[in-house]
């Protein structure tokens, strides 16, 4: 009988970073689809700073996973079998299908088939798929850029943030990046085209900001949180917005982490903060997917993955990399 | 000659509680208005909260008052001698006239007619004044109330927060105030008609406000910030909308004041957080004056104000009584 290798959740992690204990290998016996289901069988899984939330019982935008559950993520695949009748073998596709080698799921329209003639189907989880509607929709409705303006984006040589830039930069924006390393902070300026780029780890981040955004700062996307959006506030103009889509810095915190010491900019320049997730956004994913897919094909967005071949037994250590920086690139792990 | 009496700032002041001798007693001699000019003798003098960020040599959202120079403040009094077509001897009037006994100012659309038989003059410095304003303008614009939502306001006896629950109500939204003491939340209640009031000195603010808000909070409007504001992010519905009017808890503070430790609901509750200045909605404040002055009219707004008469020599422990919670409604001082 034909089995299915999953990761599922084994118990509830503590504070600090994930470790391997708190998840386990499990063999299921592979389920043949129903009417109105498919059997994807997935080639990769999409490794996301949001992870980390969804193993903690606490409140949040989606309920947690459950013990014993198959971890959630957004993974790509082909469909192997077919009971829907938008679906055929062989068709790629994107979804919510969790950390495994096969997903039986119902053939609904969150299913998102994919052209692997335009992009490799690795880009559809990474800068096509979640981290590209999450950049689109959170700079352009909650980041609201207007020409001429200067927004900045934190962790910019990563899946968000480096389509963030990228799509600032094809409104008239001017694109500061903020990245760890001199390499990554190349690669924003140099391939992905940002104005300027400062290397958080080079320290005095308040005078390179100053120097990197002459016209003060309009729009902050923000991935980071902690020390960075500390200088970044005080900087904003007047009526300037920020785009909450994620705080990755304190995520395996221990203790609470304080809010920014400089929160009171917010009522001083009038700032409007806003949280985003993608999903808030789910009518209109197709509406990202084109937009995204269309620049992508005029070359006018540049998208890197780094593809770590550790299979499902190294989820743990492959996800821990994006909360130190050691992924280049949308981390991706094949299956 | 007749001379002006006027509070003037002495030397900048350093972080903490202001001191006296940050602010010097001044006899100016009393200029006589010039053409397009009038002379205003002040009753009332409005002792607010921002005043505290008014004498720091900080970015913010007005230059700070200068050494030297008149303290900034609203004031009410009557025009005693006018070159201006618009306004003749004996107009009640309001505006920024400083800390002084007499101020000479242009006759412009700032200054603001106002009728002592609908109001006694110093309630047009309070609820119907800026405050007034700052409360109409910083719920209905920012807060965006719905009805049947749940508006919570923090510093709820006081000028601003007193208004903005009232409005709540005539919204049909249940408005939970937060206030210090037994006297003051009772006010609250009884005389405001609030439909709850937590004692934040009474402690256990995170089970008062969860039993105050059955249905979660849908906005916040924040005079105070610090440790409320901590309580109150977690319970904020999706979507849920924070104005950031004062953050009264960190004026006096000797070290930089850390943000919401809860700062995350931002983006797990996808919570839109806005400062708001009133000036911002300058052009409208007519429309506030009018729509609140109807209401005082029909006795859905009622105010009171906590009028001091120690006179100019007492303006800095008169103000201070702000910020330790010492005034019962809005505070004036009496000229």
């Amino acid at each position: 009988m034909p089995t299915n290798l999953q990761v599922v959740l084994a118990r509830r992690p503590g504070p600090g970073p994930l470790t391997s204990d708190c998840f386990a290998l499990r063999e299921a016996a592979l389920a043949e689809p129903a009417d109105g289901q498919i059997r994807v069988k997935i080639a990769y899984v999409s490794l996301d700073p949001a992870m980390r939330g969804w193993v903690n019982d606490t409140r949040s935008y989606m309920p947690p996973v459950g013990i014993g559950e198959v971890m959630r993520a957004y993974s790509a695949g082909h469909v192997e079998a077919s009971r829907h009748p938008d679906f055929k073998e062989g068709d790629a596709v994107q979804s919510v299908l969790g950390v495994q080698q096969y997903a039986v799921v119902k053939g609904s329209g969150r299913v998102i088939k994919v052209d692997t003639a335009k992009a490799p189907l690795e880009r559809w989880v990474g800068g096509l798929g979640m981290p590209g509607w999450t950049a689109y929709f959170g700079l352009l409705e909650v980041g609201q850029p207007k020409e001429g303006e200067t927004v900045v984006v934190s962790a910019a040589s990563g899946a968000v943030g480096s389509v963030v830039g990228q799509i600032a930069k094809i409104k008239g924006c001017r694109a500061v990046g903020i990245a760890g390393g001199p390499d990554k902070c190349r690669y924003v300026t140099d391939v992905l085209g940002f104005d300027a780029c400062i290397d958080y780890k080079a320290g005095n981040i308040a005078a390179r900001l100053a120097e990197a955004c002459p016209n003060g700062i309009d729009v902050n996307f923000e991935n980071v949180g902690g020390d960075i959006l500390d200088q970044i506030l005080p900087r904003m103009n007047t009526f300037g917005r920020v785009a909450i889509c994620g705080l990755i810095s304190g995520y395996n915190a221990t203790e609470p982490m304080p809010g920014p010491s400089t929160f009171r900019a917010i009522l001083t320049q009038r700032l409007t903060v806003r949280g985003l997730i993608v999903t808030d956004w789910a009518p209109r994913i197709r509406e990202a997917v084109a937009q995204l897919g269309e620049w992508h094909a005029g070359a006018k967005l540049k998208i890197r993955e780094d593809v770590r071949t550790g299979g499902l037994g190294a989820f743990v250590e492959t996800l821990n990399l994006l909360y130190t920086g050691g992924n280049n690139g949308k981390l991706v792990l094949k299956v």
